[in-house]
């Protein structure tokens, strides 16, 4: 909900939400990226996003083409986090009547575009309009791969181990209206790595850590060495706009859609580089996020992440 | 889409939209009330409908509480229309900030107690605010029970006969804030009758036949004396007050969320009363929906309904 009114808000819903639909004794707990629509084997999962004009995109400075891109990739994303295949989406879109023909068009064409290039079939949806800003809610279901369960972000333990699945921060400059989300990779590192817990990086390398640190018990220290060497260019070319250290960049900016992935000490180190993980750091007792340097504890990351679509 | 726009609105969106969704080969056509989702058997069936404050429903006006219940049934009865079990549902809320907590809370009470009446899971969701009017999206799945296919609305055939599921109209009276799908009927109807189409009436006992019509490649004739008698008491109160004929209330209330169903001639009759099915004529080549009075045509029933939710 709207920062005006965020303690009774958002996160005060939702935790009442919880309680009303909590209980149904699914295998996939409610926070997660998907719900568990039926149980399985497989189970189908599914997830819903709502992007709306003025909050999560701005119609005025983006091509609605990048925006039905957008708003279908942020929903694959989901199913990545989880390592599930998007297999087919339900669009509800609530039109503003400003919109042209073509506009509306383009936004259902960025749309198709993502979902083909997932390989989600898009199964029909809802159109509506009215005399207020453009909302758009895209609903995935899909299962894990055959014998697979699907990734939760609340099994990791003290002591496994916490790697990102590329470089990451900067994606404002460009990347950020076409994310690529690790559906492939997410599906490959379950099949054969059995990750603990992972997510995927939306609102930021911090924040999105935090919330599976929340979510499974533990705190996590990441090593700072390890951190710059997971830094995006884009993000030093950002650093060197901002002012701010591209490590800033890296742990706060959001919207790279690359995956946090968490897998236990004993894990296929070899596996791992093949599969592009880049090691930042390791799972510890107790709360928070903290870095160190050259092994010595040099202070508290803040939990803050990127607002989207600015 | 809006009003104002209606020729490039709303169907010539949902006719582009066909064709770039379309060709899927899948069970169920563009267009009818749930979309497939993956193939079967049984096949996932999917729903979403979008219904927005000042469009669909007027908070100024009705209970969050009754809005939620009514929110959650509409998209409950396309699941009675093709005779599908609703299983779990997906909610996607952007709330207007000026709702209070108790407001938000009231939506969601009302739309879990439509979910629990029909023994549909709520799943999970997502929720979102703005400085902009309520609009509420529920995605639901389900499947067809064991055996059995979704009743699609385009398997009529001349000389079928057109049953509704009960008496119509007069509902605004009070009988739509709190609707009752007849997802039970529905199923009983799919395993005794194997009707050729079915639909549910949302918009109004002739838009809703002429869509089966449409679907179908067929005409419609009702016969007066039938439709007559499945007028429902609150077409006459309503009649009384408007000083229209109670029929024309009947064929054009609409929100009744009753069943229209198409039943080969040869069907067991008794079964159809037993099951309280009320005949109201047949289905015929050509196309457009008449009536007839002691077997004489007495002209066209125009195809029009009634908005929703005022």
């Amino acid at each position: 909900m709207g920062e005006a009114n965020a303690e009774r808000g958002e996160n005060a819903l939702i935790r009442r939400l919880e309680a009303l639909l909590g209980g149904r004794g699914v295998s996939v707990p409610f926070g997660d990226d998907m719900a568990e629509l039926l149980s399985g084997p497989p189970p189908l999962l599914g997830t819903v996003d709502t992007i709306t004009d003025g909050v999560d995109f701005l119609s005025a400075e983006h091509a609605w083409r990048d925006i039905g891109y957008k708003a279908m990739a942020v929903n694959v994303s989901d199913c990545a986090a989880m390592a599930v295949r998007p297999e087919a989406a339900l669009i509800a879109v609530v039109l503003d009547n400003r919109l042209s023909m073509d506009d509306a068009m383009a936004l259902l064409a960025g749309i198709k575009e993502c979902a083909d290039a997932f390989g989600c079939a898009l199964a029909g949806g809802d159109t509506n309009s009215w005399d207020q800003p453009t909302a758009i809610s895209i609903t995935i279901v899909g299962r894990p791969e055959p014998g697979q369960a699907p990734v939760r972000r609340d099994g990791a333990r003290p002591g496994d181990l916490i790697f990102v699945s590329g470089p990451c921060g900067g994606s404002l400059l460009e990347r950020h209206l076409h994310p690529r989300p690790r559906v492939e990779l997410a599906l490959a590192l379950n099949r054969r790595l059995a990750p603990r817990a992972m997510i995927d990086i939306s609102d930021g390398v911090a924040i999105d850590l935090s919330r599976v640190c929340a979510a499974s018990g533990c705190g996590a220290v990441l090593a700072a060495e390890r951190v710059e060497a997971a830094i995006h260019d884009d993000a030093r070319r950002r650093a060197a706009k901002t002012g701010q250290p591209a490590l800033e960049h890296m742990l706060h900016d959001g919207e790279d859609f690359e995956l946090i992935v968490v897998l236990p000490t004993d894990v296929d180190r070899a596996a791992c580089s093949e599969l592009g993980l880049l090691p930042l750091g390791r799972m510890v007792t107790g709360r928070g996020l903290r870095l160190e340097r050259a092994g010595r504890d040099v202070g508290e990351i803040a939990p803050r992440g990127w607002e989207h679509f600015q």
